[in-house]
């Protein structure tokens, strides 16, 4: 492969980074709204989403170009397909950091109920596995990618037990159902960025193994 | 490009199209089982989405060694690579079918009660936008993709409608939460089923037309 070839593979490298540590960021503010239920700080994550809209569409330009021009191979054209479905999660995993913003918009605008459930340690949670998926696939650190895979099943469980207290909140205070059932749709969100990272992690896992392991119980 | 290549394409629009018939079919027994709240049904999703998950890695192997083999370029390229999103959408979709099948089987324990939302008919819109967008794959009719992408906000109206409509459920009904966040996440699963018909759709258009329209407004 032409030298060309090499720096188009490592600026796109550089790109998906930019694009994770920009996804990042919006998790880290959404993990910061939940905290302070700060709507403000929701309001900015919604509106600064088109900005990871469009450097996703950017990337898989990118990604298409590289293989129409230089038609890689073996190792460098699993890179760049894995590259086009992590682009895919990231962009997918800002949507839901947007969903919660929508929700935390929402629960801020009455008076904070009791609900002794830690938001912010779940929220935590999913971003340390986010950055961790990332950090596997700058590092091609297989060892690192499958810890993200098992985090996946402790997120899984905090969801499960958000869920058992938000039925319990409900039977205690029917009036307030809207309130609650948000709650519960904000725990299911950062459940969804978890399972993206997982996603993510995957593919380095293949990337760096050749083998398909998504759908196998860990 | 060879001969070879072509027999290779068209076995692979064969393999997409009929795991595309597959999860149908899933989507087709989820609208079934919301229908007569039948767990005996949602089992059979259930246990058999193994299925979708095998055939999800080998479409995906599949296109890997095409691209390996052949270095495709322009819409043949453009179409695999297509393929390679499609598939993971339809994969999804089946787990979407799979969350379904396991609210109807809690629902399905205790005693119905009354909850005046027509399911069966927002599943048979769901369904019919996916249908829509695998037909739009076949023929690569463009209209008919941008079709499914104006059905998405349909759905989306009667998945806020459902939303309302559980938050005076349980109101009136307290101690019956589980069973209304339930029926609400059904809602949900069908509306994110139709978020990736959408998807499938917008891949059709960017096939055909070679500009990606994912992110704008309709």
């Amino acid at each position: 492969m032409p030298k060309h070839f090499h720096r188009e593979l490592e600026k796109l490298k550089k790109r998906i980074l930019s694009l994770g540590a920009m996804v990042e960021e919006r998790v880290y503010m959404a993990t910061k709204a939940i905290e302070n239920r700060d709507s403000n700080l929701a309001d900015k994550i919604i509106k600064s989403d088109y900005e990871i809209d469009e450097m996703e569409v950017d990337v898989e330009e990118e990604c298409l170009k590289i293989l129409a021009l230089y038609q890689p191979v073996a190792v460098d054209l699993r890179f760049i397909t894995a590259v086009i479905k992590i682009n895919n999660d990231l962009e997918r995993i800002a949507d839901e950091a947007v969903n919660i913003a929508r929700g935390i918009q929402y629960i801020s605008k009455g008076k904070k109920l009791h609900f002794d459930f830690d938001f912010y340690s779940m929220a935590e949670k999913t971003e340390a596995m986010l950055k961790k998926s990332l950090d596997a696939l700058v590092n091609m650190d297989v060892d690192l990618a499958f810890k993200v895979c098992l985090l996946d099943d402790e997120v899984d469980k905090i969801n499960a037990k958000a869920h058992r207290m938000v039925k319990d909140a409900i039977k205690d205070n029917p009036d307030q159902g809207e309130y609650f059932i948000n709650l519960l749709l904000i725990s299911r969100h950062l459940e969804r960025i978890a399972d993206h990272a997982t996603n993510i992690a995957e593919e380095v896992i293949y990337l760096i193994e050749g083998e398909i392991i998504r759908h196998r119980d860990f």
